[in-house]
């Protein structure tokens, strides 16, 4: 074996490896998301409420991915959601948006897509009690999923689509005894631009998530 | 004293007990609902999904009540909701349609009060499966209440405030084992007319509810 022939076995499987490696810099790997438990369901309907002051403490890694199941996560073998969408499009995608970067919710995976490195917060936030909240979901529709060319019914249908899982992580949280609101003071244009977003894709609400205030 | 002075006396007091009787008719007392309890949270949106079919059984006024109080009840002394709403307009009202009748939901109250004696649920539900349902909820937003003139950006809140009413209904199926799909098939004109809604207020979804198939 020559080392043109050496060359030309080796090299493949070491870029495979260092695209391998990449990627798996670039995602998180989410802990198992607590699928059972929690407060009865009428006592987080009853606990349930928006709240606009945050402490900056982190969540732990196991609170953000039971967050996200609830919110979006598969809850059947045949792929199907905890949230409902119109004509089962799942056309919401949800970004997470931490000091360390803005990331993807892949739920079948369970781990999170690093989308930039960059702290986007400001650009999540464009209140100032926003900005001190550890963790934003910002809930993005993909309007060209949605299998029809009028835009109106759309966003109509994605904006239902967006209650439903925002009403998920509201009750999550009242279950958890975090604090949350939801809001629409977001710069749509500046983050649409970091999350490189298509003209096709809607930012339709924010939330920030934290445990309440000291 | 002469019996003009008598009837002046006696009439209003007969008018007003008449007028009461009437509207007491007109409005049903739901049992105290159930504010506490039901499926642990996480359970809940395990098993939360969609359903077409359908019982005829109609549900008991104890889990009507608790339906409607999951959905949009009262959950503070300052009357906020199980559900937001986007700057806590309140501008969803639910129309809860049964084969006697339509009503509409008063959350402070507690009660039905009737809109129209006449079975609509053919104008709720375009679909065969949907008009077997014993319960048919109706969200309709008043756009009016919503402080803008931007009816795009009022709708688009709108569509959002109904998905976290929607949501908190299939959860409260999930728990208590009920059987429950949002859908748009609505003949809104006709229902509409039926509800005697205004130009400015909108049907958004109905969502069905009921016994699972047997």
């Amino acid at each position: 074996m020559n080392c043109v022939t050496l060359m030309k076995r080796i090299l493949p499987a070491l870029f495979a490896t260092l695209v391998a490696s990449t990627m798996f810099a670039q995602s998180i790997d989410l802990p198992a998301p607590q699928k059972s438990g929690g407060l009865p369901l009428m006592d987080a309907l009853a606990k349930r409420s928006t709240s606009r002051e945050f402490d900056s403490r982190e969540l732990a890694p196991s609170q953000l991915s039971s967050l996200l199941w609830a919110c979006f996560g598969i809850n059947r073998p045949d792929g199907k959601r905890t949230a409902p969408s119109a004509k089962d499009c799942r056309e919401t995608s949800i970004y997470v948006v931490l000091q360390k970067g803005a990331y993807l919710y892949d739920a079948k995976a369970n781990q999170l897509n690093l989308v930039t490195a960059e702290d986007v917060r400001s650009f999540a936030a464009t209140q100032a009690f926003a900005t001190n909240a550890p963790v934003t979901l910002v809930f993005v529709a993909d309007l060209a999923r949605m299998g029809t060319t009028n835009v109106e019914e759309s966003v109509r249908f994605a904006s239902i689509d967006v209650g439903y899982i925002s009403q998920n992580a509201y009750l999550f949280c009242a279950s958890e005894g975090l604090a949350t609101g939801a809001r629409a003071s977001v710069d749509k244009k500046g983050l649409g631009r970091k999350f490189k977003l298509r003209a096709d894709q809607m930012i339709v609400l924010a939330q920030s998530v934290g445990y309440p205030k000291r």
